[in-house]
């Protein structure tokens, strides 16, 4: 039992470094970038709140289970912004997540680093109700943070509403729907504003 | 729906201020003091990892809601840290966390201020199975985080161990008795070495 003990504390101060990971989103003032590890904790209230967006057969607490986990790869990546390279720095960044994912769960007691990198790999892979649900709620923090701070990382990376749709929108409408009808004539207001 | 959206939003956004609330701990690293976001992150992580340290009957998906809603309120109060004021002040402010808690979970719809409030009350109370092992969870990243960057609050606050063992053990021996046991033996190294 000590040395699994050994094994988790290994694996929690290592999560620690996730606080030093920057993301393109800034805080709701404006003051400074977010980082991960905060995000993380956001997008985890997001779910509990938000609860009721969700479709039936949703497994909520495997959702917060798997947004408290989700980005804990970028400790060893760093944060991809969806924006960068056109929109396609993302999708190219799955390889080097997959490895992160082996080495950092990899801290873990064997059955918890099974567990923890399925869980990992069912957000990623996007496919189950769940997944696609959680997928969902992680797009929707940064677009408050950006209408709260003027553009945020739609300015910095000089993104069209009709870039918003396609990489934003994509994942929120099927798995969402109820957010995304709130939230898009927002975002419309948002950019009209500022044309 | 529009309007419980509406709500639920404007508490998500002021959440949002979790980020500036500066806590005693510096990361592990060292390089700066952690906020209670990416706090509130870290400890729900503890909660999956050190699950099976939970005592018999504790409902861990409760555990990681509790801690996710825990600190909300010191985006009224600020965090007061456990070693201030003679390890007295905090004690003294939950009639001000309180006050904070009715008007930051009363931005929801009723039945969420509600849910969330009473989640809160009971995490606070330290009465629950639930609750206990949350509290116990609560106080171990800081003393995870003083080892690895060389003292951090405890020598800011010049703490003995016995003022340790008063403020911080209490908290995990009964709720978490493993988890005591494989840290206090890290603790009294580092204290003896420190002398």
């Amino acid at each position: 039992m000590t040395d699994r003990l050994s094994q988790q504390f290994t694996f929690l101060q290592e999560a620690d470094r996730l606080k030093t990971v920057l993301r393109a989103s800034r805080l709701a003032d404006g003051s400074r970038r977010e980082n991960s590890a905060e995000h993380s904790w956001h997008v985890a209230l997001y779910a509990m709140v938000l609860a009721d967006q969700a479709p039936a057969g949703v497994a909520l607490d495997r959702v917060i289970r798997m947004l408290i986990l989700h980005d804990i790869v970028e400790i060893d990546t760093g944060d991809v912004p969806l924006h960068a390279g056109d929109g396609t720095a993302h999708d190219a960044a799955s390889h080097a997540e997959a490895k992160a994912a082996e080495r950092l769960f990899g801290l873990l007691p064997a059955d918890q680093a099974d567990a923890f990198r399925a869980l990992w790999s069912e957000f990623e892979a996007n496919e189950t109700p769940d997944a696609r649900f959680a997928k969902a709620l992680d797009r929707v923090p940064p677009v408050m943070l950006n209408i709260a701070n003027g553009g945020g990382s739609w300015t910095e990376y000089d993104v069209t509403l009709e870039q918003f749709d396609q990489r934003v929108g994509r994942k929120i409408t099927g798995a969402a729907p109820g957010i995304w009808s709130w939230i898009r004539p927002r975002v419309l207001q948002f950019f009209t504003a500022r044309a």
